[in-house]
């Protein structure tokens, strides 16, 4: 049976995903991007988006392990791109550049409609159906292979809440933020799940929670 | 100078320093004791109040570090035992044995008065001064040593968010309790500390906070 990963999704030691006052400026929130810098360090994102001077090893492993067998991504709004409420125009094609890079459909949640459009390799659809239907059109894109769930944290705790999620990867940073955007906070017991790795690498810790 | 530090601080992953539901025969809550099994796991510990069969390690370092060069301890009421309101009577002398494991004077914070007594080498006083008030007699009591503050979570809360604590070790288990005592929750930023230790062992990750 095909899966719903989420993996590589950030947190402080305080377990905030983003920072506090999140503008158009600093969309993830102010210091928002510690939690993020051990992916920076990796040879793979480093390759992408860096300077090519990352490193291999355990959280190089964790990053890869992110796109192997996925068919489709499914997105938050914010996670697409920093703008709110209506679509000024089409001009903006989210910040993932002229390649992004998925190379599969890409399903970004949104209440404000707009036509789906080709970006290099990927499709990006925008929906406002419910999160079950999207899930659907989703997995059957991904024709056999799993999907991800890209974040950020209010569609994360959602999906999790809603047990939705078959596995879950976290890399939590040595990093207090005190305020921001919460994980766990008030999202109560989570029987269905249990914690099935929880590796430390230099940088972070890695935590996979799996469905039972 | 004297410092006031917490030692062996256990949080589950999501945050909470003890379960729901917290009564006389569960006082940790639902779940609470899978966040302090890593302690009776060692040999410090086991040696006290298990089998004797503890290891020697990191976690045994840490909780050994916890008593070095301390000359008092402050507590919440919680930690010295289950009872709430008022003491029915002067019979229930702590749940900490007839010789309590620390040797030194130790402040009970509580709105309930009671007289002072001695368990073993172990003097309990009871108070319901302000903080500020409690640590200038703990750090008298201690006689140029280091006053440790045992817990539980609402008095570090407190004692973090007020700046006093110049040193917080926390010990981070891969454990979900999705509700309970949080540690983080609410408490905002905490501009005047910093993580400087992050390390893993095999049962847990230690953190420590310092105050700038």
């Amino acid at each position: 049976m095909p899966k719903l990963r989420v993996h590589n999704f950030s947190l402080s030691f305080d377990g905030y995903a983003a920072g506090p006052n999140q503008t158009l400026d600093d969309p993830i929130g102010a210091g928002g991007h510690r939690v993020h810098d051990w992916m920076f360090a990796t040879k793979a994102i480093s390759d992408l988006y860096g300077d090519g001077t990352g490193h291999a090893g355990l959280d190089n492993d964790f990053v890869l392990d992110g796109d192997r067998n996925i068919g489709a991504t499914i997105m938050g709004r914010n996670m697409f791109g920093p703008i709110r409420g209506d679509w000024p125009n089409d001009d903006w094609r989210g910040w993932w550049g002229a390649e992004p890079p998925y190379h599969h459909p890409v399903f970004v949640l949104t209440h404000h409609a707009r036509a789906s459009f080709e970006q290099g390799e990927t499709t990006f659809h925008f929906t406002d159906e419910p999160i079950e239907a999207v899930l659907d059109r989703a997995f059957e894109a991904a024709d056999g292979r799993d999907v991800r769930l890209g974040g950020g944290a209010s569609t994360v705790r959602q999906d999790l809440a809603a047990g939705l999620i078959d596995e879950l990867h976290l890399a939590t940073s040595p990093v207090l933020l005190g305020a921001g955007e919460p994980l766990f906070q008030g999202l109560g017991p989570l029987p269905r799940y249990e914690i099935t790795r929880f590796v430390p690498s230099q940088a972070v810790v890695h935590t996979v929670l799996t469905r039972k």
